[in-house]
């Protein structure tokens, strides 16, 4: 079982940034990973078809006997997760929200936490929830921010349009004129920023660039990773030996189910690395 | 026959740019406007995986005795529409590319045409070859524009944002640098710029400020909806009488597969009249 991959799944690439991070983590596991490429976004879609549809990538997943599975998603994992855990038995399950909340709550000083994320994981509440459940005093604000998606997808994540972009959607949440809000009070501007979504790390820069210096900013893909590791670690699941390869391409597997050319070219801007569309297969689920 | 509704459908809401065209056309007929939401956006998905979703979204509403079957999604349009034809038989089946095509070849003068179009449709160079088809000697010119979906749904079709976005994606067509073109050539910039999705009607103004007041706009839905009467007309198919009803909401039946409350707030603004979530039925392909 120490031998077998840690299986990841997203809706499409942008789970290829805590990829990216478990791969950091872990130098020394390999890593089957799943893009949903032909139902994406799952942003945008209602929770109960959310659901059902993460329901049906875990078990192909769970197919190819990953002996750890990872919910890169934010909106599959702030709905899908009960359902998953439910149905799929015997190797550990997990999300993107959990750690990430996490982070938020050991990060933030004031209490007063913005979550960033798509429509159906702030419409879904799981973050808010997740926070208060470790924090129970804490002030959470969650702003969708479908755009962003679309500007990582595109390569737009930087330049002028990212920025202009960032502050329509940061600017409510950090820069409201002083007098709608009491100048007094010193909670009254959240001193940490979750990026409640996998695409979000590549607009990292125009996000920090709207929100200035002094906010911290929590991106969940690497404390998913620590999560991770950790909980292979404690349940004797770790690959042992040297590291799984030299060469990357040897320690993951990629499927997608649409558009294989398409996760290779627009995958490699998330992964920072180049994908072949010849690594890609395509799976139908 | 003539009292069957006409059937129209789309990967989600922006085909409510034409049904919107159609029933300013057809003000005498009723309409069953089916948005496949479970699955959009078919944009950026394969030929195959695009053909396969609009022939089963086409066989649900040929079961509601529609007599006329619109395809108003450019990308199911480019692909998907051989497949329809030779599976529903019986009644007429309209896209929006060959009416799209038509309208520029006969606006355009100097037969250098621009299309904007999301990715798959780009790519699938249906409208490049309806107008070559039309006009072979026409130059075609083919730029996809995927982030004014995004923009579209967010409402954030017009201020500086999108005037940006569209800037960046329409400059390079229509104001590259006078180096890189020949100045003597009158035809070295397209006179006629084709909207080659549904949704970017919506975003008409930031469009016409990036190119300027001298070229011509074609919009697929109102010359799509002219086919449909003329084709209407030509089979006897035209609801006779009155009006359909003076209330709109009586005339229409939404259908959606997913996310009633997103398609009835967002569709609202591309329909321009208030759409309630009650109104809209959640059917399953």
């Amino acid at each position: 079982m120490r031998e077998a991959p840690v299986g990841v799944f997203d809706s499409g690439v942008g789970g290829l940034t805590v990829l990216k991070a478990l791969a950091a983590e872990l130098p020394h596991e390999h890593f089957v990973y799943l893009g949903d490429t032909a139902r994406l976004p799952y942003g945008t879609k209602s929770p109960e078809t959310v659901a059902r549809y993460a329901l049906q990538a875990a078990e192909a997943l769970s197919e190819y006997g990953v002996k750890c599975l990872v919910i890169a998603c934010n909106t599959a994992s702030s709905v899908g997760l009960p359902a998953i855990r439910a149905h799929i038995r015997g190797v550990p399950i997990i999300g993107v929200i959990e750690p990430g909340a996490e982070a938020a709550c050991a990060t933030s000083k004031s209490g007063h936490i913005a979550v960033i994320a798509t429509e159906g994981t702030v419409r879904g509440g799981a973050y808010q929830e997740a926070i208060l459940r470790l924090r129970g005093r804490a002030r959470v604000i969650a702003q969708p921010t479908q755009l962003f998606v679309a500007l990582a997808e595109e390569g737009l994540h930087q330049g002028p349009i990212a920025d202009s972009i960032a502050r329509h959607y940061l600017d409510p949440l950090f820069h409201a004129s002083a007098g709608s809000r009491s100048s007094l009070d010193p909670s009254s501007t959240p001193d940490t920023l979750v990026l409640g979504c996998t695409h979000f790390p590549m607009l990292a820069g125009a996000i920090r660039a709207a929100i200035g210096p002094a906010i911290e900013i929590v991106d969940s893909a690497a404390t998913t990773a620590k999560c991770v590791r950790e909980t292979l670690e404690r349940e004797s699941l770790t690959r042992l030996g040297s590291p799984a390869s030299d060469d990357p391409k040897a320690a993951t597997r990629f499927l997608a189910t649409d558009s294989v050319e398409r996760f290779a070219r627009i995958g490699s801007r998330f992964l920072e690395r180049r994908i072949d569309p010849e690594e890609v297969e395509l799976v139908d689920l």
